[in-house]
Parts: C-alpha cells; structure tokens; sequence
C-alpha cells in the first residue's frame, strides 16, 4: 500500500545515435537525400521521389522493406522521414536526420523515434542503424559503402533483417 | 493555464542493442567475465575482479574509463553491472547482457539503462556500443576483436571517447 499518487512513468524508447564523417554537412546530406547517395550505403534497391512529400521505397530481397515519406528537409541540416509501410512496429514512427559542422567533421545525429515499446526486433534495429551509420560513413569518407546485399551483418545471415 | 495538476513525469532512456554470434552461450559468457575476454574485444587495459561484488577498471588511454561493479551474473545466461566511476552521465547507470542460444547463434540483448536525458553524448555512447558489440562478435567468430586502442571510431579519432 502506498499512500502518495505514483509518479507516471514516461518511457522514451529512442534509437539514438551519433558519428562524425570527415566530409562537409553538404556532402553527408547529398548522401541522404539522393537516390544514388542512398543506394551506396543503405540500400542497392531505393527507388521513389526524395523530394518533400515524396515517398521512398527502400528494398532488401526476400526480407522486404520500407516505405519513407519525406515530411522535411533542409539542406545540410535535417532530414525527416516517416514510415508509411512495414513492417508493424516501424509505421508512424520516424526518423530524423541532423547534421552540423565540426572542424573537418560532419556531426550526424540520428533518431528513430515513436517506438510503442522497447521490443526485442528494436534492439535489432539499434545495432543494424549503428552498422548503416558506419557504411555511410565509410561511403564518405572511402567513396565505398555497405549497402544491402552486402551490408554487415549483426546477426545470423539467414535471420539478419534490413531494419 | 491548465486546471489539472501537471502529472509528474519520470524519463526513461535506456541504449538497447542486439546482435547474433555463432557461438556457444558459455563462451561468449566468458568473453564477458574474465579480463582475457573483456580485453580482447572492449580494452586491452582491463583490471580487476570479475567476481560478483568485484570492481573492473576499463581504461583508454587519456581518454580515460569507467569502473563497473559485478551486481549479478548466471553462468552463460547473464551478466549486470553497475558504473561507479565516471564519466557523470554514467555512474549510477546498469549494464546488462542477457544471453541466449538460438541455433548455432548466441543472441546477446544489451541494455544501458539509467541515463537522466537523450545527452548527445548518450547518442555516441549508442553507436560506440554498437560497434564494441561488433568487437565482441567478431573476437568470437574469428577469434580476432577490435579492443581499445585498436577500436573502430565511430566520430573523429582526436575526439572519439570510449563510451
């Protein structure tokens, strides 16, 4: 028995991360905001309209996709995207992009944010971005990426999912 | 104006990962709980008891390091600790592992919990685990991690910290 109202819990479940390319916040948002830019460190198979209000379509094979509505840009500051399809967990959620200048880095700061509950498939889905973080990184600052097929895998190849 | 008392809100932020290794829950729990394993997939300056009640001192160079308490640990099933020193976004903050067998693949579920704020520098923490765990992965699978002083940076190597 308590006597005092119980504080409301509010739970924040984020996927938050952080890395700094050696390469100007332009280059780093050409590389988010372009087909070409997306298909050397995310994924070979992205098609759709990068512009406001378009929807992108990110595929991995048998394992599906996404489908990312672009809700706003910036150049070389922000990147928003919502995602409209699949899997269950992902729709409504969203993801942002934020970039800034430091010295010779770019400063990537990176949320994916509305997630109902702190799942097993989301602790997947943390280290998997933290592993595309680092292909677009690489892309950057290498000219070479690992985008979907030949992503780094954080898990058995067989069950290894894109998100 | 609001006519209702302002509910008292408690944050809750938490870094989650997981990752598949094709190895055997036991090794992959004595990767985590003796200083050989921690050394050679996190930081070749590790120190101190591995035992439950112990304190390890994980160092980096002049970046500096943290100490982490052994509050619990079950032989190939789990593994917590608790930051007693430094960096101040992090004492008082638990790590735990939980371990379990899924074919040939050990999945480790990985939880920083504890942290007041969504910090920048928690967002790095983020991605820095996520590459360790990447370490430890590899260090089972090949037999070769990537520990402190030869870790993968996740931002600038001048101003790359630890966690």
């Amino acid at each position: 028995m308590q006597d005092q109202p119980q504080k409301e819990e509010l739970y924040i479940v984020d996927i938050l991360h952080r890395v700094g390319i050696k390469s100007s916040p332009k280059e780093t948002y050409q590389a988010l905001t372009t087909r070409e830019g997306l298909s050397a460190w995310w994924t070979n198979d992205t098609q759709g309209e990068t512009k406001a209000g378009g929807k992108l379509q990110f595929r991995f094979g048998p394992s599906g996709g996404f489908d990312m509505k672009v809700l706003e840009f910036r150049p070389a500051e922000r990147v928003l995207w919502q995602v409209v399809e699949r899997p269950k967990e992902w729709i409504g959620t969203k993801v942002s992009w934020e970039l800034k200048q430091e010295g010779d880095y770019t400063i990537v700061l990176f949320k994916h944010q509305g997630w109902k509950e702190p799942v097993e498939f989301m602790h997947h889905c943390s280290s998997k971005w933290g592993s595309f973080l680092m292909s677009l990184k690489s892309l950057l600052e290498t000219g070479k990426g690992a985008p979907w097929p030949n992503d780094i895998k954080v898990d058995d190849p067989q069950k290894d999912t894109p998100g």
